[in-house]
C-alpha cells in the first residue's frame, strides 16, 4: 500500500462533469490499494469572479488583503466539498479538509503567505479510517487562526508540502499536458516529453519561460526532497518525474529549451563609470518593484560606459519613468534608450557543468540560421540569448536540433 | 456606547451595491458611538446555486451532509469578506469571522446543527481593537473542528445567540418589511405595525402562518431573554420589539391575526372507539414524517366515532398512503375522507388569558360575514378556525376589525 498525494488544477475540476471524472480517478487510485490525499484548486473561473466582486464592493481602494484571503479561500472549499460528495456518490468514502483543518500553518503575509509548519494529525486520522482526504489547495491559517492564501501556484505548493509532511510515497501533479517537454510543442513540433528532470533544471526552465509550475513549489520540493510527477489528468500516460539530481542525469548535456517572449531592453548610454552608478540605476528599478533579467555593462572607455538590461515588456513604461528621475545623477551625457520586440531562448541542463562547448554549439547553430544574438547570459546550468522576437521560434528549433533533442 | 448586534438577510446583501448599502448602515451605527457585530447571510441565490452543484456531482444519492455543510458555509464566508472589504473601502475598520473563528460551537448534526456554546473571545478582542465584526451567519463548528450549518433561519439564530453570548444591548434583525404587522398587509390593508410583542405571541404567530422569523430563533431569544427588534434595511423606521412579557401587554386582548393557506383536512369516519386507535392513526402519521395541526374527535356513539385532523396540503398524498396501510386496524367500517382547499385564521394575544369572550367575539364576526367555521382549536393565547380557502381573506379582515386592530 502506497501513500499518494495527487493535485488537480482548476481546469480539471472546472464543472460538475469534470469533478466527477477527477473523483473517479482518485477512487481508482485508492481501489488499486493506496491511501490518497487529493489537493484541488478552485473551479476555473471562480477565483476571477470573486476578485471581480471584491473590486466592485471596494471601488475606492484595493480590497483589504486579510478579507481577500477569506474570500478566495471559499473557492477551494467549494471544490473539496463537491469532489468529496462525488466520490461518496460513486461508492467511495471521502472527507474534505480546509487548509486550516488539515493543519497547514502559515505566516501572516496575507495573499502570499508562506507555509511555516504542517501538523497532519487530522489527515492521518482520516486516512486511517479508510477515507480519501480531499484537501483544499492554496490556503492555510496563521497561528492566531486567520485564513491565509499562498499566492500563485499555491495548490501545487500545498500538494508538495503535504507530501513532505506525511512522507508520501508519491506526489502527482495533474495538469492539462503530459509532462515537461524539451521545448514548447506548439513551437517545436519535434519536442519530446522528458522522463526525468532534476529540481535545478526544472527551476531554470521555469524561470526562463516554461510555465508548467511556479518556481516556489519546485524550490520547496527541492528543499524537502519531495520527488513528484507532472502528468495529465486527461489520460493515463506516465508523466515527468521531478527529483533530486542523480549521477546518470549529467550524461544529457541539455535537458530542454525554453522561450520567453515579450521582453524589452533598456540601455543607458554614456554613463559616468564611477562607484555608485549601478546602485543608483538598479536601486531605482527595485524601488519601482520591477524584476530584471540580464544585465550587461560594456568595457569603460574614457571614464564612460554603457549599461543595458532586459525586463518584461509590460514593465517598460514603469522602468522608463523610474530611470528618467535618476538620469541627471548618472553623468552629464547619460541618455536612455529602450527597445521592445525581443525574446529570450535558453538551453538548460546540469550536464553543462561537466561538458564544455555548450555556448559555442548554441551560437554556431544560431549563426548558421543567420539569427543575430543581441545579448548573452550564462549560469552554471543555463545559457541564454536575446534575439529578435520574430526570430525566436526559429532560434528554438535550430537549437533544439543542434543538441539532439528532436524526437 | 452600546454594543449592538445586527443581522442582514440574503436579499439585503444580494449584490455588490446592496452590500455597500449594508456596509454604510453598519458604519453609521458604529460612528454613532456604538460597537457593532453584523451577522450576514449568503447573497440571495448563492445557496440555491450551491445546492444545484451538489446535486449535479451527486446524482446517485443525496449529497453527504458533512460535505453539504462545508459547501454551504462558503456562502456566508463570501458575504462577510465582501462586506468587510466594503466597510474598509468606505473608510471604516472591519474584520470578518467565520462561525468557527467566532467560537460558535455546535453539536454534530450536520445541516441542522444546534448551538451548544459560544466562546466570544475573538469577537470581544476585535471589538476592543475598534473593529466592526462581520460575522458569518448560519454556521458553526463541532468540538472536533468540523464545519456545521444551523438549518433554516440559521442566520437569525446566529445573531440572537451571539447577542446573548456577548450581552449585547440591542439585537436588530434587518429584513425587507418594517416589522411584525397585526396581519399580512397584502390581505388586510388596515394592518398596523406592532410596536412591541412578547416572545410567546411571536411564536404563536409564526406557528400559525406569519413567516417573519423561524420559531427556533424566537424560542432561543425567549430562553436566554434576548430582546430584539425586527426592522427594515430599506429605511430608518423603528421596527417591532420582541421581548419578555410585561404587565402592560395584557391590556391588548389580540395582538395580531395570522393566516395559513394551503391546508387540508383528513377525516376517518366510523372508527372503532377503543384504546390504541388514536395511537395507530397518529403513529402512522409520525412515521411518515408529517406535521399535523388541529385534531378533532367527535363524541362517540355506539362504540363508533370520527377523527379529523388538518395538515399542510403538500403532505396530503403521503398521509393518505400512510393511513390506507393502517385502515384495516381501525375497525370494520372505518373509511378515509380527505379535503383540500381550506385555510386557517388565528387570533393571537397574551391578553386572552385574562379576557374572556375572545372566541365568542371571533365567531360572531365570522357569522355576521356568513363565513362557515369548519374546525376550531384554542390554546391559552390563540384561537384558530378553519374556513374555506376562498373565504380566508375576508375572514381575516372581519376578525381584524372586530378586535379593533385597524389603523
Amino acid at each position: 500500500m502506497a501513500l499518494i498525494v495527487q493535485k488537480y488544477g482548476g481546469t480539471s475540476v472546472g464543472n460538475p462533469e469534470r469533478i466527477r471524472n477527477c473523483a473517479r480517478r482518485i477512487l481508482e487510485t485508492q481501489r488499486a490499494g493506496n491511501q490518497v490525499v487529493a489537493v484541488v484548486s478552485a473551479m476555473s473561473g471562480v477565483t476571477d469572479t470573486l476578485i471581480k466582486l471584491a473590486r466592485e464592493v471596494s471601488p475606492e481602494c484595493e480590497p483589504v488583503e486579510r478579507e481577500m484571503d477569506v474570500l478566495l479561500a471559499t473557492g477551494e472549499q467549494t471544490t473539496i466539498a463537491l469532489t468529496a460528495m462525488a466520490i461518496n456518490a460513486l461508492g467511495g468514502k471521502a472527507v474534505s479538509l480546509t487548509g486550516a483543518q488539515a493543519g497547514i500553518s502559515t505566516d501572516r503575509v496575507h495573499t502570499k503567505a508562506r507555509i511555516v509548519n504542517i501538523t497532519p494529525d487530522a489527515v492521518h486520522k482520516m486516512l486511517d479510517d479508510g477515507n480519501i482526504v480531499m484537501l483544499a489547495g492554496f490556503q492555510g491559517e496563521t497561528a492566531s487562526g486567520e485564513i491565509t492564501t499562498l499566492g500563485r501556484g499555491g495548490s501545487d505548493l500545498t500538494a508538495i508540502a503535504m507530501a513532505a509532511a506525511i512522507k508520501a510515497d508519491l506526489c502527482q501533479i495533474y495538469t492539462d499536458v503530459d509532462g515537461v517537454y524539451t521545448c514548447d510543442p506548439r513551437v517545436v513540433k519535434t519536442a519530446r516529453k522528458i522522463d526525468e528532470i532534476s529540481y535545478e533544471e526544472m527551476l531554470e526552465m521555469a524561470s526562463s519561460g516554461s510555465k508548467v509550475m511556479q518556481s516556489r513549489s519546485v524550490e520547496f520540493a527541492n528543499k524537502f526532497g519531495v520527488r513528484f510527477e507532472v502528468r495529465s489528468s486527461m489520460n493515463h500516460n506516465p508523466g515527468t518525474i521531478v527529483k533530486e539530481e542523480t549521477p546518470g542525469m549529467e550524461s544529457v548535456v541539455v535537458r530542454g529549451v525554453s522561450l520567453e517572449r515579450n521582453q524589452a531592453k533598456v540601455t543607458i548610454d554614456d554613463v559616468a563609470d564611477r562607484p555608485g552608478i549601478s546602485a543608483a540605476i538598479f536601486g531605482a528599478i527595485t524601488q519601482a518593484n520591477i524584476t530584471i533579467d540580464m544585465i550587461v555593462q560594456n568595457v569603460s572607455f574614457d571614464g564612460i560606459t554603457d549599461i543595458s538590461f532586459t525586463l518584461s515588456a509590460a514593465d517598460l513604461p514603469k522602468a522608463e519613468a523610474a530611470l528618467k528621475a535618476v538620469l541627471p545623477n548618472l553623468g552629464d551625457k547619460a541618455t536612455l534608450r529602450t527597445q521592445g520586440g525581443i525574446a529570450k531562448v535558453s538551453v538548460v541542463g546540469i550536464g553543462m557543468r561537466s561538458h564544455s562547448g555548450v555556448a559555442a554549439k548554441m551560437f554556431k547553430a544560431l549563426a548558421d540560421a543567420k539569427i543575430n544574438i543581441q545579448m548573452i547570459s550564462t549560469s552554471e546550468i543555463k545559457t541564454a540569448v536575446i534575439v529578435e522576437e520574430t526570430e525566436v521560434e526559429n532560434a528554438a528549433r535550430v537549437v533544439h536540433t543542434a543538441f539532439g533533442l528532436d524526437a
